[in-house]
């Protein structure tokens, strides 16, 4: 199932993509499905960030393919950041390279859409708290996160979050491909297969710190090939079994 | 004026208090003051965080006396991070020492609550955006932040963002003293004349990267005198014109 969230006509709602017809819900999507009966025809809705998280978790070095490119050694546990709220786009939004940086990169990720508050969960139950997957670009300001050492400023301008188009509900995290392509060509392409921290085990080790809510974003780390973004360039984060989020530099 | 955020009988709002009553405000405090016309008697009530932002971030090295001491450059500019909304906590309530840290610290900081929704802010109109102060303590598990490099984690458990015990509008930031008590004997005692960036440095500075709502929470950075938390302890952070913000540990 594929939740949106979607803007038609002035209103904004949840909604389940069906075809080419969107079934709008009543409130959130995250205590079982009320329909408020409309349908909204996909062609004519903007889709919009298809969550809204309190927070939005992100991982470190975490593709064993990408701690080889590095010579790095595995972490021995996962390594998080936080990036804000207000640096969440939706699909075919606009990422905005900032005067203070020289070096805006693209890095595509598998992120997790938390369905359930949660807090020290094993890793077992872990996937019980999911309500479902989708895109994430963790842009960067390649020069900025070299230069404070904390990665907050360097990860966090508005539009640096770009997520969607929409959650898929139905997806083994363990086994799909995660691709980025700049300008239709193919940079990065890996395999969840490759996580160091599997979607489980990073679930149970974030609950332990901090509760999540409903709705609240993990993104779980790049593969190889992460590069820079120039003004026009069209990035793209594809992954398997969930779809393709596109956006635009300036 | 001093703005609280309490509960009684059940119902949770925003009001102002004053003298022994809580003025009840409908809604949020943001654009305009409106009352339902209830008083709620102070001693009945519990008083809970003041505001609920959308993000927290806070400031590394930005006390002089703290450089000073720790033999440190002054930074070029203000180094930022997160602090998840879930670590906050009210005032009264505990501060909950977690198992993977051996060594957990308060640090008292001024903390600014913005009051309207603002980008790119001129250091020179900053203070407009200010709804008031409050006082804020940065418990930090020290040993995770060393193992880290990132302090995500060492700053991110549930609990590690004590905020209140209410807002004053009605201060000037520029020159009061912040301090620490630790079961009764003060350990950190500054003043935010000593501070590295001023209150409107830091919101312009902070607002150059993203975007900041109404409620969000910017905490300006810790003075000398930081210190371990035991079981037990109780832990004040005072501030001049603000008043007490106290906690007890477990």
């Amino acid at each position: 199932m594929r939740l949106v969230r979607a803007r038609y006509r002035g209103e904004e709602a949840y909604g389940i993509l069906e075809g080419e017809e969107i079934r709008v819900l009543q409130g959130l999507p995250y205590e079982g499905l009320a329909f408020t009966g409309q349908l909204w025809p996909r062609s004519a809705v903007r889709l919009l960030a298809p969550c809204q998280p309190s927070k939005i978790i992100a991982l470190g070095l975490n593709y064993r393919d990408h701690a080889r490119e590095l010579h790095m050694p595995l972490p021995e546990e996962p390594l998080i950041f936080l990036k804000p709220p207000s640096s969440i786009i939706g699909p075919e939004e606009t990422i905005v390279r900032p005067p203070q940086s020289k070096r805006v990169d693209y890095e595509a990720e598998l992120a997790v859409v938390i369905g359930k508050k949660g807090k020290n969960i094993a890793a077992e139950e872990a996937l019980d708290y999911v309500l479902g997957y989708t895109c994430f670009n963790d842009v960067t300001a390649r020069d900025l996160q070299q230069k404070d050492g904390q990665w907050t400023r360097a990860k966090g301008f508005d539009t640096f979050a770009p997520v969607g188009p929409w959650i898929e509900t139905d997806l083994d995290p363990n086994n799909v491909r995660v691709e980025a392509y700049l300008n239709g060509k193919c940079r990065q392409s890996s395999s969840t297969q490759e996580l160091v921290f599997s979607v489980p085990q990073i679930i149970s080790f974030v609950s332990q710190i901090m509760t999540l809510m409903p709705g609240d974003v993990i993104a779980t780390g790049t593969p190889p090939g992460i590069g820079p973004l120039a003004s026009g360039d069209v990035i793209e984060i594809k992954i398997q079994g969930i779809g393709v989020l596109k956006n635009t530099v300036i």
